[in-house]
C-alpha cells in the first residue's frame, strides 16, 4: 500500500482566559434549559459568550432557516471579537448549510470549532475543504447541557487553551490489539455514511478514524459498517476508535454484543480497534483535534497527540 | 443530457396454476404466525410452496447464518421444480449475502423473484448484476402475513401470471405534475442510500424511481434524499413514485408534512413526482417489475407497463 502524504491542516489560535466564544446552532433546534446550563459551564471556564442571532430559532427539526443558520456560522468567523465557535447541539441539518458556507472566508479567519454528532459533516468540511484543524467534542446544549461531564470539562479547557493532555480510559476494550499513528478523522457513524458519494465524503486513508453513534439498532450499525467497508473506507485505515455506542446494543434476550457486531464486519481488517471510548453521546466526552496526528495504543487504551491542535 | 441506452433485462417465465414457488428468508428472522398466514394466501392463489431449509432459522437479527441464507436462495434457483422465489420478509441482512450469490447460476435459471424493503438490494442485484427483471412487491410473512392486501392479492397474481394490469390509485398526490417513461428501479429509501459507493449502487439515470420507507423520522427522510441528490442520483431521472411513507410524517405539533420535506429537497428537479402510492409497508401494495419500461402519469395517478414483466 502506498503511503498517503497528508498535509497537516492549519491550527487555529488557542483560547485564553477572557476570550469571547460564539455559540451557534447549525443543525437542530436548541432546548432553552439545556442551553442555559451549558452556557453557565462555558462562562465558568472563564470565557465570554456571544450568542448567534438565530441560536434560539426553530423551524420544524431545524434551528431556523438554512440561510439564517449559515449566516450565524459565517458571522462568527467574520467577527474579530470571536475567538472560537462552539456548536450548541447536533440533531439534523448541517448538511443543508454546507453549500452556503464560504471556505475562503473561513481560511482567512481560522478559528477553533467544536462539535460532534450531526456536526460531524461540518468538522469534515473544515478539515477537508478548509484545511483547518477542527475539534470533535462536547456541545454547549448537548453534552454540557445534559451530562455531568466532570472530567471532560477540564480536558476540554486544556485542549482548547493549548495545554498538553494524555487521553486514556481504563474501561476501553481492545477489539483488535495494536498501535497505530495517523491524522485523526471520523465522527458519528450515521453521518460518515451520509457523506458517502457526496462532495463531503469522509477521507479515511492513512488515518485514525473515530466512530460513534447513539440510539441505532445493532442491525443498523452492522449495515452502516458494511457500507463503509464496501465503499472502501477501511482501506489503508491506520486504526479505529469506537465510542460507547449508547443504546446501540442488542436488546435483552437477543444474543451477541455490539462488540461482536463490529468485529463481525471488521474481522479481516489488520488495524487496531479500541472500543468504548468517551467520544460522543455519553456522560463524559473527549475533545479531539481532527486533522492532527494521533497515536492510538490499545494496550494502554490511550490516544496521544504529539502536537497540540491549537497554536 | 445524453440519452442513456438501457437494455431490457431478461424476463422470467410466468407462473401458472399449480406451479411450485420457493419461499426464502434472505434477511431477518420470520414470525411463524405471519409466515403461516402468508403461506395460506399463496396456496389460496393456486401455487404449491417449497420452504427454504433455513426459512425458520434465527441468529439475532438474521434468519440464520449468511451461508445458510445464501444457500437457500441459490438452492431455489438451482431447483428445476421451483418456478418463482418469494421472499418471506425484509428486516436486515440481504447485503451480507450478496457476495455469496452466483450471478451466472442465476442467469442460467432466470426466475421470478418478489420482495421489497431490505430485499431492495437483492432486487437491484438481480436487475443490475444479473440483467433479470425482478419484482418489487409484497412478501409472504410481510405484507401477506400482516395486512389485508385485498386488492393487491389479485394484482400480484395477475402480474406474475402474465396478465395485463393498469395501476392507478385515486389517493395519490401530484407533488410535481407530468408524464414520464423509463425502466423502473428503486425501492426502500434506506437501502437506496445504503447502496451508495458500494458495488451494488442503485443506477437511476434514465429511469423511473420508486422510493418508499417506513418508521423513519422526517429529518432522516430529508437526510437520505439529500444524500441521493448530492450523490447525483436524481440526475437524468425520468420520474419518481413515492410510497405512503408510513410513520415518516412529522409528529403532531410540528409544522410541515412529509410532502413538504420531499419537495424541499427536490424543488429544483424537473421530473414528475407522484406521492402516496401503495409501494411498500402499507395495507395494499403493488407488484412492480423492476427493469421494465414504465409510464408514469401524475394526472391519472397511474403507472402503466406496455410490456409484461414475465414471458
Amino acid at each position: 500500500m502506498r503511503a498517503v502524504q497528508l498535509k497537516t491542516p492549519v491550527r487555529p489560535k488557542k483560547l485564553v482566559q477572557g476570550d469571547t466564544v460564539g455559540v451557534v446552532a447549525p443543525a437542530g433546534p436548541v432546548n432553552p434549559q439545556e442551553l442555559e446550563r451549558g452556557l453557565a459551564i462555558i462562562r465558568g471556564m472563564g470565557f465570554k459568550v456571544l450568542l448567534g442571532e438565530h441560536l434560539k430559532d426553530r423551524q420544524g427539526y431545524l434551528a431556523g432557516s438554512d440561510a439564517d443558520r449559515a449566516e450565524d456560522v459565517m458571522g462568527m468567523f467574520e467577527n474579530p471579537e470571536v475567538k472560537a465557535i462552539f456548536c450548541a447541539r447536533g440533531g439534523y441539518g448541517v448538511n443543508r448549510i454546507l453549500p452556503l458556507l464560504d471556505s475562503r472566508t473561513i481560511q482567512r479567519n481560522p478559528k477553533i470549532v467544536v462539535g460532534s454528532s450531526d456536526i460531524t459533516l461540518f468538522l469534515l468540511y473544515l478539515v477537508q475543504k478548509c484545511s483547518l484543524v477542527a475539534f470533535h467534542g462536547p456541545m454547549v446544549a448537548g453534552s454540557f447541557g445534559c451530562h455531568p461531564m466532570k472530567a471532560s470539562k477540564a480536558q476540554f479547557r486544556k485542549i482548547l487553551t493549548g495545554q498538553k493532555v494524555r487521553l486514556s480510559v481504563p474501561q476501553a476494550r481492545e477489539l483488535k490489539p495494536g498501535k497505530a499513528q495517523g491524522p485523526l478523522t471520523g465522527g458519528c457513524l450515521t453521518l460518515l455514511c451520509r457523506s458517502l458519494k457526496t462532495p463531503y465524503e469522509v477521507q479515511t486513508q492513512g488515518r485514525v478514524v473515530l466512530i460513534e453513534d447513539v440510539n441505532e439498532a445493532p442491525y443498523r450499525i452492522d449495515g452502516m459498517l458494511w457500507q463503509l467497508k464496501k465503499a472502501g473506507k477501511f482501506k489503508g485505515v491506520k486504526g479505529v476508535v469506537f465510542g460507547e455506542m449508547i443504546n446501540c446494543h442488542p436488546p435483552k434476550g437477543e444474543s451477541g454484543k455490539i462488540d461482536d457486531v463490529i468485529l463481525d464486519v471488521l474481522q479481516d481488517e489488520k488495524f487496531p480497534i479500541l472500543m468504548n471510548c468517551p467520544i460522543g453521546h455519553g456522560n463524559e466526552m473527549w475533545t479531539l483535534p481532527l486533522g492532527i496526528n494521533a497515536t492510538l495504543d490499545t494496550r494502554t487504551r490511550s490516544l496521544v497527540f504529539k502536537k497540540s491542535g491549537v497554536r
